[in-house]
């Protein structure tokens, strides 16, 4: 393993050193730096919006309500059939944080894709298609405002929908099944928006 | 956006050209080139073996086992009560990823680590500790060989564990709950491993 930053001189001692100096104990509850939800909501958040377009499982819709608080996602934008808090569902899954993370409803993804644009975001699927650019080989301005666009757990985004979009994000998968359960999707993309931003 | 790797010259031209010229179909299962459980088993793996301690969903162990058969995972170390396939919860979230990824069973962690030492393995928690190295901030070798522990839903890995690893690594969160879903965080670590060898 190879340290990038170093936060102090120390850091470029070897791993087994380090290993020694840093005892790696568990850090408590109090000391993570938890926000409250007051905190959560005044604070500067990241330019991207999640939009889930017609999720069936309301478990998987807490989840990226839990990954998009971590991250700090500006707001996500629930559309369709995708169930809305409050919900028991999402609840259990999103742990609170469908009460600090920003939401909306759209009846369509046009009308979602209408008000991106109007703010503008620039629109993207997260899909595999003809033309979609890999997660890996692509880069964001620092600025640029990102909408991610993830579908229902069988049919992935609407085809109508891609075609209102800026392009087509893919996660590049080599395995048997090419596919991610849609929560973890949305935690591997919003975390390759926000890495490099840490 | 900015694309940065360009596959040809063509990519060098604005997006909205390139999106012009790429209609974004969205490819159908035949096109994506999955492989079967029996090339899968064949194919040269990542060198990286995902560990699951006492993890209290069976569905999270499927969601990770789906995220493992994506990123050519090379194992899946199964430790204590964590649930084993077959298994029905297991099944439902791996969509039978739990039949190509190799997978073995440890009554503790120590015997897991021990047998990770063996192989070769250098062995992380991933786990926020004093001293944890930041997801984004490293960097590993590509022919290192590469175990990450994640633990228990409520508990997160065992004290006595992390002291048998050689290092804690940490996804930084911003928010409110700073935690993610333990399925979500394995997707976001084996992405963050294998997104510059693809």
């Amino acid at each position: 393993m190879v340290v990038i930053k170093a936060i102090s001189p120390f850091l470029f001692l070897s791993f087994e050193l380090l290993a020694y100096l840093c005892p790696m104990r568990k850090l408590s509850m109090e000391e993570l730096g938890r926000k409250s939800v007051e905190e959560f909501r005044e604070s500067d958040k990241n330019p991207i919006i999640v939009v889930l377009e017609n999720i069936r499982s309301a478990y998987n819709v807490g989840s990226v309500f839990r990954s998009s608080d971590a991250f700090l996602v500006e707001a996500i934008y629930i559309v369709g059939y995708t169930s809305q808090p409050p919900h028991k569902e999402i609840k259990k899954t999103a742990l609170g944080a469908e009460e600090s993370v920003a939401w909306k409803h759209f009846e369509t993804s046009a009308e979602a894709v209408a008000d991106l644009r109007e703010k503008g975001y620039n629109v993207y699927a997260v899909e595999q298609a003809e033309g979609s650019f890999k997660l890996n080989a692509i880069g964001f301005e620092p600025e640029e405002k990102i909408a991610v666009v993830f579908g229902n757990e069988k049919a992935g985004v609407e085809q109508s929908t891609i075609s209102l979009c800026d392009g087509c994000i893919e996660i590049p998968q080599l395995g048997m099944k090419h596919s991610l359960n849609i929560a973890t999707a949305a935690g591997v993309v919003l975390w390759e928006l926000v890495r490099t931003k840490l």
